[in-house]
């Protein structure tokens, strides 16, 4: 079974945005490869235009020259993958990854790349041409008019009409490539929140992946998904964003407690509510040298308890090379890597505000016992009573709080004194 | 701690519309202590305008003459109720419900009868009128213009403005009546939908009951309640009805499960999310003395093992002492009763269409183990099987069928078949 | 034909609200006998709630108890209107306003009152009562639920159900009555802006109107009304207000432009898109004995001259006995009238900035020539030229200015200098 | 003045659609010279993608390769344009119109060609690149997500960021090569419906062939532009679109009496409601050899009387070679085209059911009297009388019924007798 946890793993994006290079790829996966690998970790993912050989940050060049192979299919650029030289791809760096011990994934785009189309490039596997698969237009529900199909934020490529002759040979063709490099994780892009008018085209990627002879875990991006299609990507996808991007301030925190309620029931062997990557240590270094998250320790104790109670992907989006003791503890965590994986019927009790600040109650239960978290998600400090019937358990429990160890006993109420914006979990018997 | 477990009762609108009289009530009350009682059943509830003398089925006489006490509260109509006479109210009733070991519920409407208003009725407890705290208009959100603020459907009564002196004494007033009735239960109607011009209403209303030294559960109506106002409800009613009036034809069964996936994580001790009364039975006799549920035994099955494992209050609509030997045993099972009082953390888990047919998938636990239901709500026969890794289980596991008794072990799959609209549920070790 | 040209006349509302008596009205009706009747000016219209004894300013008691006939219809409270004394409602009142040569108006809410409603009033000629012609509820287009059908600002009435046997008798009696008394013009409110729901109801007492036996103008009330029912309006109504209450403050002069724009077309003979009463000289007196308009005699002047051009029915808001000269000149300069009278195919010809303020250009045509408006509706003073190809014209015109009867001759260009808020009006030849 | 009355013309898309070739425009400009000159019509038109070599029917090849020249405008396809060659452009047509007497007119497409933004193309006058002026993204007004800024139908062009450096270089440069060829009219597509989103760009345009040398007039498509910027269009267009296309099916037909209505008041010299090209004689050629107007000689009159009184733009979509000698008499009649010319202050005067059908009532004046146009159309035959009171005339007329020449004379009202669709249009003295 593909994900049949939560994945775990890294991603470029949050700090090189579309620049990432080879060398920076390699040393996130030895550093990988020694300090997280035993906890559980083990995607690299490359995140998106790795194909653009002029990308130098988070921005896109529009209509930049992008490198495409025979049949159109987008290629890494040499310049920024050596190793990719002589038409071999990304083989040889998945193969390094690969010699960790560690699994390797890509970002793609939706669609068929615009340069193929107004230039009649092949598609492998028949006779028709890029041209002859592009999808023009589509009409969104409700909408007077139609719109072109195309990504709203990027031009490298046009949609792709499953209709159309060659529509799924192009997909058949990208798919056999990657698993001819030995890609493990597809990030796809701009195809989730889009629903309903891509939905044909997610189902032809998500079977072209299952034909394709290798497994690879199928993400797809960008968020806010819609709620009301949970079944939809239950069916076809391993994980789907349930966010747009997610980054290192505290409204993207807060905001995605609301979120969280309305997906937790949908988390679920293969199928996960993805809540971002986390923006952790060292990010946004495309920009600044010495970009470093923004969060507190307090927010990245809230981040990390979320993510794991409500067991959304884990994928680090920080500089791995550059943590330091704090933040490589914060993912080594022996406790709370415990829980996301172990957790079953993830949810939240309530939300509601007591003496000024605003608090949140999550629980799930495992074999172990019913795990706790509390979040103080308002602006002030505050100590906070629970009666233990809000989670209606009726006697005593003992607790050991997952991120200090400690170990407390509680009668009728678990008392809790929290900074704003902190958090406690707690494993009770 | 009020409704600790999800309120078990009767209630007189399924049957008898807004006619309901002492005879009936009483003969329920006696059959329900006699078969019901043991099996954790305990509210008699006497539906609306129980103050409404010419009341004859389920319409309302608009602008009826309804009866009041001399300070604007309405009372008992005494050609229905006889033993209200003399200025008793309902305690004769409910003393006699209280002697067969019951609790006893009434349905108020919310605000201040309009007869009231326009004869400048006294109020208890303050020298304001009713024509001094009526709320006459009420702006909705988003409408250009404000509306009246009274009931659409019933014209008994104006709504109350909170804000105005005299409107906490009248409050205050009724429930200090109710209370020295001996009223266990109030079902308060057009007030639950409505929200949020209706909050500072459903609150005032809220504290008091609290505040009237009896305990009442606060049950709120008509649905459907709104979801993103879910912890205001959690906070201030015991249950609250997250559908319009629930009738025995199978679209409002079907229905209902969209309504139960959203609401699943608001259940817990004290605060229920309602899915409303059991059509089940001799029930719309205030129009066909012969008149009996539509519903089939295996859609009776269905609506009980939902709102069984949903959690839902569980509210006999039907003539109880006109049930058939099914009906009886159908509300006395006692593995059902079982999952409705112990589970946790109840959700479900999918739906999907299979061969041709619709599918619902809902797990609950308790101490005693996992709960699984299995639901056919299409339109054809079907053989399905589900791998326990949908339900996050890698290992065998015994089960029992709640309704048959039946005993069996699943390996790596859970086989069923299923008639349209039948059910299966498992206790899964 | 009954309103052949765009009525003229007095109303009671801005001066005095709820709350005009007896004697205000008849120094009103000897003030326009005499010096304003010569110029085309005559309906004296009595105000809202001219049965509510207690009435004194702009504000409505709630569920007030006001005056009714046996029948109940509604009649004037005789603290107010002391003549009618002896069940001979407006009879003596009108009969004086006839005597000078004028014409008398009241206002009417839609519906039957409340007080009826609830006390099961009888209707003349049938033996339904008020209680049976009620219409409790509405469902307006494209809402979820439907609402109350009682007017949103007043709670003086329900609304009636065309359906219903006794709603036409009910409007028949009270036309029957009101032609008995002498009445010449009906103003009704709470019935145009509602539209489509009340279509019915205007229906019904047009055609009572029609039917009662005398000539009675037909103003219905409150705007906005709508648009796209334009043809509606013209069939049932001889006016119809195009926006809520105009008052003394210049935004709403202001708007009144875009409005204009959009209805003139809808002007001719017998139908009248209504810009509302003229809210100058002393107003809102009931508040302040020494209420004056805040309009500017600028502003005096744009405002009479885009109510003439688009030949809105003039109906004075201000207590005419305290006119100064400037008001008394205002409202019978006979260039004006005359172009109220006689311009015909009104429309605006464009709306533009010029240089930092923003002009709007009108036009129409009569026997006399052509009618040419020009006025600076922003917030500088400017000097424009106007191309006289603008209006279609090619050749040179001479011209008469309305207000000031200066004459002139326009070559290619209608220059002008305008302070803010002022205006031009030119009948070229 | 460019437009001083509404433009008449030929077009060739209702018979060629994007096909036209340059023998096709010659002997139409030959039929018009010879024919139709005489009446006022004078402007020749070639319609979309005359730049598109493999272009031969009404549908658009997508991504096709359309002719460019160095500077990245878009030139005439030589195959189908042979004249053009040598870099002629359209110069040798526009000279061999002008030559007999007429006017010459091209479609341009908003925008810059996508293929010289994929291919870096040069500007004229500047060293930016077609890359760098197109405008990749554009936020609509109330939509969540921005959507590429292209036109939704057809793949020729991206749009220009008018904000760039060079794009009015662009725009510029197209039309100094426009007046170079001797071009007298642009119709400029994807630009009237889509404001305000494009209002920077018709702007841009407007001010290029304001400052290109040489009259033009400028036409803007598609409709329905919008009603609440009509002066935007006055200010910057000679003539905008009031519906999407309109064909010969009576729906079109019946459906622009509504547009009609709104827009009526927006007409005058320089600036003209566009209600489309006339579906008269033979149209739809390039799909069907024998393609004819399917309107009866009843909607043909009703047709051109409406655009006559309105004042709209009359453009030949029909090939005129073909003309019958109904079609030919159809747009010669004199005393229709007086009217078009001459009238003035056109407005629907109203519009209602009698007698189980549907008729419109409009009128205009001019120095020759006054015109009254009465069409029914709805589906029943139909007399009905018209008083004269409606035009608020008040006097006997005698009148002229322009089609036939007959005259009459009308006391109090004018009664006629029409057939479903049909029209009689009257000049009154």
């Amino acid at each position: 079974m593909i994900a049949k946890t939560a994945p775990m793993g890294w991603n470029s994006w949050d700090c090189y945005g579309a620049s990432v290079d080879e060398a920076t790829v390699r040393k996130n996966a030895e550093y990988m490869a020694k300090n997280l690998k035993q906890y559980g970790w083990e995607y690299i993912v490359v995140d998106i235009q790795w194909y653009e050989p002029s990308a130098d940050n988070n921005d896109y060049n529009d209509f930049a020259d992008i490198c495409l192979d025979e049949y159109s299919r987008v290629i890494p650029a040499e310049n920024r993958f050596p190793s990719s030289k002589g038409g071999k791809g990304f083989k040889p760096l998945a193969d390094y990854v690969h010699s960790l011990g560690l699994k390797f994934g890509i970002h793609i785009m939706r669609g068929v790349p615009r340069i193929a189309v107004h230039g009649k490039g092949k598609i492998k596997g028949t006779n028709k041409t890029a041209r002859d698969i592009a999808s023009v237009w589509v009409q969104r529900p409700g909408e007077e008019f139609r719109v072109t199909n195309s990504c709203f934020w990027n031009t490298d490529m046009y949609g792709v009409d499953t209709t159309k002759e060659g529509a799924k040979e192009y997909y058949d063709s990208i798919f056999e490539l990657y698993a001819s490099w030995g890609v493990d994780f597809i990030k796809c892009d701009d195809i989730a929140r889009e629903l309903p008018h891509h939905e044909e085209e997610l189902k032809m990627i998500s079977n072209a992946i299952k034909n394709c002879g290798r497994d690879m875990v199928f993400s797809v991006s960008p968020g806010p998904s819609r709620l009301e299609r949970s079944e939809f990507y239950k069916q076809y996808a391993n994980m789907w964003r349930i966010t747009d991007d997610f980054w290192d301030e505290w409204h993207f925190l807060y905001e995605m407690f609301e979120r969280a309620e309305k997906w937790s029931i949908h988390s679920g062997a293969g199928h996960w509510p993805d809540a971002d990557m986390l923006p952790i240590g060292p990010i946004r270094q495309c920009y600044d040298k010495n970009g470093w998250t923004k969060f507190t320790h307090d927010e990245l104790y809230t981040n990390l308890t979320l993510w794991s109670i409500m067991r959304s992907p884990l994928i680090i989006g920080g500089e791995m090379t550059g943590f330091d003791d704090f933040t490589l503890k914060l993912v080594t965590n022996e406790n709370i890597l415990k829980m996301h994986k172990d957790a079953r019927h993830s949810h939240q009790v309530w939300r509601k505000e007591i003496d000024g600040s605003e608090y949140v109650l999550w629980t799930a239960v495992s074999k172990q016992g019913q795990y706790v978290a509390i979040f103080n998600i308002g602006e002030s400090k505050g100590k906070i009573s629970i009666p233990l019937t809000d989670l209606e358990i009726d006697e005593s429990v003992s607790a050991l709080e997952l991120w200090t160890g400690e170990r407390a006993q509680f009668d009728s109420d678990i008392t809790v004194e929290l900074p704003p914006h902190a958090t406690k979990v707690f494993l009770l018997k």
